[in-house]
């Protein structure tokens, strides 16, 4: 694999970034790999993300270092930086429905991620075998009546324990409080098993059934204090009919939960979700 | 293309209905050329769309008037028929939006579809010309403070006059009274520009811009006295990104438009579609 | 769940055969569930697939029988039958890519499915682990210069001695024999990495980069002894573009295989599927 | 809308090449508004297009003569260049089927693209008619045996004399000559009515059917001497059951023939589509 940096940059636009930043790595010896860059034209906000080999002999944390030196106070961007080598360690959060927690670990442990898990944390124990079977370490913190803040707490000083830098909400069917969100120090990134903003709030299979919709969706977004309003991340759909009853799409949207909730993770671990306000950008 | 007759048929499920529909026909020497039953278990509902060939000297009214009488007396269900020598009258309702239009109007006139167009309502002049090149009549009715229910009492008269079966609301902005929904005599058809239940309402593609979604949709349903609420016959999306602002979206979403309308079009057509509380049942 | 019977029909198209078939299974005191058909016009070729309740008190074998009787020699029909409680027994075929077989484990442990894995049949050792962890009987066979003959032989006395009554090829990289497939006795179901019939034979997704398509597909078939030319049972396709090399392809082609090896195997457990000539049936 | 200038640069890589042009374009006092660059890795030929507002008082011309005098003799790459205010001229080479070339002169003439038609060549008389009534030259020239040469003669003094920048065979159904395609100047599109490279030749639904595949597809390429062979595009697909005959395929290959065709010509008029070798890189 190539041995590369990856930055991630936005802030308000101004003439001449894209030359300054080409600029910078040339200068450094440096080889631009790719480079993708947007402009919120209402906003008036420049997004880049750009890849590039630095020059052989120089130590890739130095590079980045001294490159969000340069973002930060030359350009007045903010700028958040990956290193080709870098394997993110990943909770995974979940409940009963077990089919996306299988799809990640099978992605992560096949080595199609960049990535290890540290551990899944859950208020249910029945995922226990399947998580230690593949030699993870399983977290139940069950809740009971006025339990939240305390699980919570637990919940927290282990993935600071641990270092986390991604939480995957996996189909876990508890809110997270504002206080979680507030200090948990890492993206959550959760699948709801709706095209939203159609059918938030719970059971979003029933309502559509209701409604007689003839596509059901499934939309990864992160998590914001705002329950399902955060910035979505990726969505699609399947086609429905008559014929399909509240269980049949329950069973359709399962593969349609992993397979957009997988999407979203790759392209958050290959550093290409920009998020800002209440939307993202996701370099393709 | 065969002569044949298609019923559509639904109520109270009962046992051996299907049995009796095959014999009812068999027994007056009709060939069943296609058969298809949808049985919704929560209402009990059973529904079916048949379509035959009677006996070759058979005359295809005659068949159609005893068949409705079977259906309607002996098995206790409402019933639709339509003959495969139907040509339909359809009547189309425009604004300012002409892509809709034009895709209609072509469809019909290459004979993709059994149909006619009897002509084209409008509020505004800016499709005379299109509409009378393509040989239509245009129906020029513009709205002021207060004039709806003189606009439509004479809409209401001209579709009765020219004896429509069909009413289209291709792009048509303007909501139709509940008074006028009473009293037309025949479905209406809308398209809606977004995938519904999702930003029902005006400027849907603004709204979904403003909301950050990856993809867009088009809802084609039945127009019932509740805003954007009516039965859903057909939806589909496309996927867009942050590139994309609320003016590509209405680009992109023409297209889409487009397609989803005919698609529900033809299906009515074709006497596939059955509507039955907010919900419809569409035989592929 | 239902106690139900599921007949799939087929043969010379003839007058009254639904309403006979509905006849009799109303005589019998069953009560039709769902019946759909189609006619080939070109071949005059009638097929159905009928799914019913038989009266309470009935043996739901003894029906299966009779029916069969009645549409082997009443119809002239040939006729395949399932019962509700059916849980047929499936061998999974598997070389080294491993994530068919995951999927396809994992949805018949969660109950998805109503079958039961056989065993695991490969000629590589790679998956020994995973399957011997889902508690699977893995029969490592291995191919040699001229030992095809004798290893085929041992997974026929295998898959005979377990009574398996489906194989999947879930990425087997082997070519079966017409001798095999002569006397394996069940349906094999195949999953190959293209959109067929484009890039049949080796390595499509190297041709498909080659031909700079901007959609890659999968397609699920029952093997026949024409490599790649049996009949197709699903098809799907997701976009790519000039970003993605060889090993993107791959990438997204996984989730593809899955997507599709598993729809088709669905509807084939649902018996859903007929194939005739070169082609199938699939009723949805 | 902006005022801009649009670059199209293909040729070896080499270190510096991003910094280099937006450092030029920064130089000279232009503001980028899009750039977008690929990497082909195996063939190491550096892509980019990049787009610019150049400083307010200068000439678009001007910039753009400089800018192409830079990419080729200091960069040693290719370069195409368009302007915002261009407006191709596009011919239409058409036959019997309609659809398409409807679909095109409706999205010139609402403003959709920025471009106009020249007129129409066809080898029947029978869209004479349409053409005319929206205001378009229209050209018929019929073949007769041997009289292959004589036609693309005229034809090729015909579109030398409107100075046509864009020929699109709108489902035209002859074969043009090797020295046709030297001589014609500007680029060729065709929308082939099938998913490239299954069913290339004539009659692909046709083909289609016989396989029994559950796709069906259409891809516009750029026409080469190898037919069938050229650059793609875009393809896309819509789903078919064994209930759709070659009549239904044919049916739905006219939507998606029509979409197909419209989303290439689209890019290929924002100056997005690069080809090179047997592949195009499509900057969306």
């Amino acid at each position: 694999m190539d041995r590369s940096v990856i930055a991630l940059l936005y802030g308000p636009d101004q003439p001449g970034i894209v030359a300054k930043v080409a600029g910078w790595i040339h200068q450094h010896g440096g080889n631009v790999l790719h480079a993708d860059q947007h402009l919120d034209r209402q906003e008036n906000i420049f997004f880049q993300r750009v890849e590039w080999n630095p020059e052989a002999s120089r130590d890739l944390r130095a590079e980045s270092d001294a490159f969000a030196d340069f973002a930060t106070n030359d350009l007045g961007m903010k700028v958040r930086i990956a290193l080709s080598e870098d394997r993110p360690k990943i909770a995974l959060m979940v409940s009963k429905a077990d089919h996306c927690f299988h799809d990640l670990v099978l992605r992560v442990k096949s080595g199609e991620w960049n990535a290890k898990i540290s551990g899944v944390l859950s208020n249910h124990e029945g995922m226990r075998n399947s998580a230690e079977g593949y030699g993870l370490e399983y977290l139940f913190l069950p809740f009971s009546k006025g339990s939240k803040k305390e699980v919570e707490a637990k919940q927290l000083s282990w993935l600071q324990e641990q270092g986390v830098e991604l939480v995957i909400l996996a189909r876990y069917m508890q809110v997270l409080s504002s206080d979680f969100l507030d200090r948990v120090g890492c993206p959550v990134i959760n699948i709801h098993h709706s095209f939203l903003p159609s059918f938030a709030g719970a059971k979003p299979y029933h309502q559509a059934y209701q409604r007689g919709v003839k596509l059901i969706g499934a939309t990864a977004h992160y998590v914001t204090v705002d329950l399902d309003e955060g910035p979505i991340i990726e969505q699609d759909v399947t086609r429905v009919s008559h014929r399909h009853g509240p269980k049949d799409l329950i069973e359709k949207g399962r593969d349609l939960e992993k397979l957009v909730l997988s999407r979203a993770v790759r392209r958050h671990l290959q550093n290409r979700v920009l998020d800002y306000g209440n939307k993202t950008v996701v370099f393709d």
